[in-house]
């Protein structure tokens, strides 16, 4: 791993940072959120419109791609960017959290998790050495450390005990990673489940390690928001200030703003194209479901004030029939603006802070989603 | 209805013509395909897709949108083309074809048919005056009289009926079509199943009561290429020659240059987009699927050649995977490259019209077609 650092820091507004991080291909604009392009694809998203919308760099699973198509199948066709069309920055997990939530007959041991596939039902090995291994041929910019992952409510010893082991995984996953080639990124990944001196602890043994980026991992598993958040106090202020803190799993345009105030510089989440496609729309007048009667015979745009076209060009009716119909043009639609909303947000942050006006922009964009939608006509 | 002619023959290759078709919402270069936007959306493509693939004009079901979001609805909302943001010209049908193929315990009489919708289990009822009358609410630049198909092979007592009433339909339709606004067009058509006397009698009773343009109905429902074809030989020679000829429901890109060969001027199919949504692709090398594993590990491109970005761009291996993931980018990229297969043949079609090279294009195209796929490497 190289000891350099890709991560430059712009301005701060009280916690709240602003920077960039460059990778190998490409750089991110942070705060940053990275849609899901879990299997090697955005659901019902072109590329073309992910880029379009202000997308910086995007997730992909290495859990799905290990799987299928094959790690070393990408690799022969010159990695993940190349093999989608993607071509930008690009973060792979470490396949640690789908085993736990998509896999059966799942068995976590010291060396490594054996799994069967959900896809071919093959028993399949990932240890952390494997993980990196995997993540590398995929070609990802930024590789996460593999880690084991508790779900909340848990009892304190449970969470210590994959806390430890994370933090042993994470040693590993360093260690696999030192010949990676300049530029490529490896991160680490705080766990300690809701417990504020575990969390703390984890994040020392992290920053003792020493990674290019730090993630809060095992958060919006459950845990009310309140507690995530003060989970981000307890480690944000651990990790190196000049490295990246990545938040996973996060979140509502909310919690984007609440994490962002502490520290954050990072997110991923499929809310924005799963919800897209159960017909739900985030808009500034907060998220507006299509289903709904009151639409089907409104004329109006979903914002005719949005940056991106289909907001302001396609009637609500219209969107409304779509959704009802089944049409996959109606989560097409929904998926793409819905992007585009959290990427406009995120612009919107890292302007805000780099005008040192977070705290009112926060507040106003908070007004504007209590307010709600337009009035039914 | 209008007796001005909108159709203008260009030129003419033996048979095989090409022109301009004018309508309310734009020009219709012939010979023309009609990609199919069933419910007010095509599956699984963006409209901006559809146009920029080459499309003048696009079929939208009347059966479909009667009964969801419904006529008078749409109509409200300022018709189809402004609803669907298609906004080009736009052929309905008249409903009477899905009325037989998609709803429970109809009943055919003299008047009307009555059906049980496939949606709420509401009972309807549609006459050839209701047909007229949505199609006109639905805003289409040509509507279509309703007619009653039957599926081959068939008693000729049944085929002879069913003519005999599609021609008292025609009558009806035209009738009350006769208040339609400037521009707008009606096309009667032609029945009698594969009984060559049947085909003659119905598309001379059709140019008796005198239609904007003639279609070829009840055929493409099972019967061999061969015996369209003969019915289509039957129909052009007596229908109007300064009349667009439109073959309902077809086909196959070889239909299409046989049909064209025998001066038929319009097509509308569903091929392009439900081909796309199982794995199959139209290239210049014939149909290919993707769900082979040949394409596995193959870099290259569906076809180098082709003018549409995504065919040039995605690699085999990219779409094999898609496909075989049930990825809706799948479906979404197939879709619009079969589109822009079909349009530009059709655009290829017309171009070897206009320079009178015809037969030798028709040929040279077979020739590519049968030379079959690049191999596999």
């Amino acid at each position: 791993m190289s000891h350099s650092n890709h991560f430059e820091l712009l301005a701060t507004d009280g916690s709240a940072r602003t920077g960039k991080l460059t990778t190998p291909h490409g750089v991110v604009r942070t705060p940053a959120f990275m849609p899901c392009g879990t299997g090697g694809a955005m659901k019902g998203v072109h590329w073309r419109e992910v880029r379009d919308a202000g997308t910086d760099i995007v997730l992909g699973n290495t859990y799905h791609l290990m799987l299928r198509p094959g790690a070393e199948r990408i690799a022969a066709l010159g990695g993940l960017q190349s093999f989608t069309g993607w071509n930008g920055p690009m973060l792979t997990d470490s396949g640690g959290f789908q085993v736990m939530s998509l896999s059966e007959l799942r068995k976590v041991g010291e060396h490594a998790v054996t799994f069967r596939s959900h896809i071919d039902g093959a028993m399949v090995e990932l240890s952390p050495e494997r993980s990196i291994e995997v993540q590398r041929l995929l070609g990802s910019d930024i590789a996460m450390q593999m880690d084991e992952c508790v779900r909340l409510p848990a009892e304190r010893g449970d969470i210590e005990r994959a806390m430890q082991l994370s933090l042993r995984w994470a040693e590993r996953s360093k260690r696999a990673f030192e010949t990676a080639p300049a530029g490529h990124m490896l991160f680490g990944i705080a766990q300690g489940g809701d417990v504020p001196e575990l969390r703390r602890a984890s994040a020392r043994g992290l920053v003792e390690i020493g990674f290019d980026g730090y993630a809060i991992g095992g958060l919006a598993v459950g845990e009310p928001q309140s507690v995530m958040l003060a989970m981000i106090e307890e480690v944000a202020p651990i990790f190196s200030q000049g490295r990246p803190r990545y938040l996973m799993g996060v979140g509502t345009p909310d919690d984007l703003l609440e994490a962002v105030a502490r520290g954050v510089d990072m997110f991923d989440c499929v809310m924005p194209t799963r919800n897209g496609r159960h017909g739900m729309a985030f808009t500034r007048f907060g998220q507006i479901n299509l289903r709904n009667a009151r639409h089907a015979d409104d004329p109006r745009p979903l914002d005719e004030e949005s940056f991106w076209p289909s907001a302001r060009s396609y009637s609500r009716a219209y969107l409304h029939h779509l959704v009802r119909s089944g049409e996959t043009l109606g989560a097409m639609l929904l998926s793409e603006i819905n992007i585009a909303y959290y990427q406009r947000l995120m612009h919107d942050i890292r302007q805000a802070i780099a005008q040192g006006t977070f705290a009112s922009f926060c507040e106003n964009t908070r007004a504007k989603w209590a307010r709600g939608d337009i009035a039914p006509r």
